[in-house]
């Protein structure tokens, strides 16, 4: 039987254990996949690009473990009343190939993301920042809040979207945590002295949501909505005023910021920073960019969180998806024995 | 919700549906699919190889519906009791990107596999086909030997394994539902005067099932266990003695027999052939020889057809793969509700 924890289970785990509990500990487990990233078989993501938006697997695995998910991303969605992400995942064991864990991933996929953004501002961002900018609060934002409180403790936060009710909902969601808001009359009020800027937006297209001239020294960048081909939210000059990390450089050259940019522009896969073979924030004045799209190493870990952590509880069914016979060659005797012979 | 159909539910609707009615219904679904096959978005299956085995993804698409089947191959997994190949697969709405279907695939990438063979030979078989050497007597081979009769009417089979257990197994499965079984000393005297031969073993190897000395003017050869790099079953010589049909072409040259011959060996795509784009079989004497390793656009008419086909039964649960807030971008919402506030 393969376990699986479904929404239900997913949301009560959630609740239960506590969002910022499994962000600081889900960060653990993903600086310890990034921090042997050569061990792993990588891809970039096979993507089915529609009018509509994109459907895409993203499989990764070591030598015990292979894992994917199936992610969606429709822009448009939430005008009709659907996620713009959904997912689910899976993990196998390399062995013998059989489905060993299987979780929704749509709360998770926001988990995961947040814990990333942590782990590589924790790197990245100036050890001193106080206040973080969120741009853009969709559903992803609660969650890069919790991150940043839970992993670099700042609980100081600056906010801004073009739908108020999305930035009404992000305080109601927020202010009963304990967090500091201010609200901003504009993306550039939002970034003014920000520490750190997060940039989260799901538009399908070239936007500009943070231009050049809002970049101030020492900022960090965290560019989470860019991530397919067509659809980046920084204007191209910030990429040069910084310096740029990611997470895979044959997929973030397609999908990232940076496809604004020369094939030969200069970027830093982040693992190298993690285990101390490229530099990462040099000075307190320099500007660093994480030019973030989502790895499939991420979900990976976060699975592997899950399962880990949901082990010894009660949230997850078990669900019967590998067919096994006594007989091992003897597939068909699983319908045979029911089938009236002539 | 989205519905599932688990082993248990797979197991007692193809009972009660009866696998040859299952078998040229979705015969139907499957050239219905290739008939179209130019409205498909095709990529080949993205596979991740181990000592072990092989783990791949398999997606396709039309502009209504996506899907995609996790599947395993693992020569030695019947030496440790567990099925050669496992798989599992989902359809999903273009539209929004929810996914909306998911099955087990064991049972039905045996049925599916067995319905290709089954509409490749009826178009490039001879009209007078009278009987079929099945090579290989595992798991898929009772769903070769239906297929064969429910479409093409052949009843008189002649069988060989290296393994006496898997032919005693087959014999026992298959002479109660009234077939005329021949048992071969050796592969050489099952294919002796055979029409059609199907090959379908599973080494990870270039092994010859199959030597030119063995084919006869005439022959369909039904090629199905060569389906990843290094893992063949025909003598090379025999690829130059017939016509080679394919699927998709780019995966068969990495994947198939094809992968012994040069890069501009001529091979022809089965669906121009359904389409009277190119031509079949063209004489009695002709021996035509399908390379099938299994395509990603099978597998979507087999989801599709159970899909429809258990609509209207109870064979089937409902499961909570989908995060469902009802402000779409309050996914925190979903956990929110639950948490303490402090």
């Amino acid at each position: 039987m393969t376990r699986f924890v479904d929404v239900r289970n997913m949301v009560r785990w959630a609740a239960a254990r506590g969002p910022e509990r499994i962000l600081s500990e889900m960060v653990g487990y993903v600086e310890a996949d990034f921090g042997r990233w050569e061990e792993f078989d990588k891809t970039p993501r096979v993507a089915s690009h529609t009018p509509y938006g994109v459907i895409e697997l993203m499989p990764a695995s070591d030598s015990e473990t292979y894992g994917f998910k199936y992610v969606n991303g429709h822009p448009s969605n939430p005008a009709h009343g659907f996620q713009t992400v959904t997912a689910f995942g899976v993990l196998a064991d390399v062995s013998n190939g059989y489905p060993t864990f299987m979780s929704e991933m749509t709360l998770l996929t926001a988990f995961r993301t947040a814990a990333t953004s942590a782990m590589v501002a924790r790197k990245l961002a100036r050890p001193d920042a106080k206040r973080v900018a969120l741009i853009g609060t969709g559903s992803q934002s609660e969650f890069q809040a919790l991150a940043f409180r839970s992993v670099l403790g700042i609980a100081k936060l600056s906010v801004w979207d073009t739908d108020p009710a999305a930035v009404e909902k992000f305080v109601r969601n927020m202010a009963p945590l304990g967090f500091d808001i201010a609200v901003a009359p504009s993306a550039a009020e939002a970034v003014r002295g920000a520490d750190i800027v997060t940039t989260c937006t799901a538009d399908k297209a070239k936007a500009v949501i943070l231009s050049a001239d809002m970049v101030e020294p020492g900022m960090h960048i965290n560019a989470m909505g860019g991530d397919c081909p067509g659809k980046t939210e920084l204007d191209p000059a910030i990429l040069d005023r910084g310096d740029v990390f990611v997470e895979f450089d044959p997929q973030t050259r397609v999908e990232g910021e940076i496809q604004q940019m020369p094939a030969d522009f200069p970027v830093t896969e982040f693992w190298q920073v993690l285990n101390g073979q490229a530099a990462g924030r040099t000075s307190a004045d320099q500007v660093t960019i994480f030019d973030s799209v989502g790895f499939a190493i991420e979900d990976f870990s976060a699975l592997r969180y899950v399962r880990d952590a949901v082990a010894t509880t009660d949230f997850f069914d078990e669900i019967d998806l590998v067919a096994n016979p006594d007989d091992p060659k003897d597939l068909f005797g699983l319908i045979g024995a029911l089938v009236p012979t002539g």
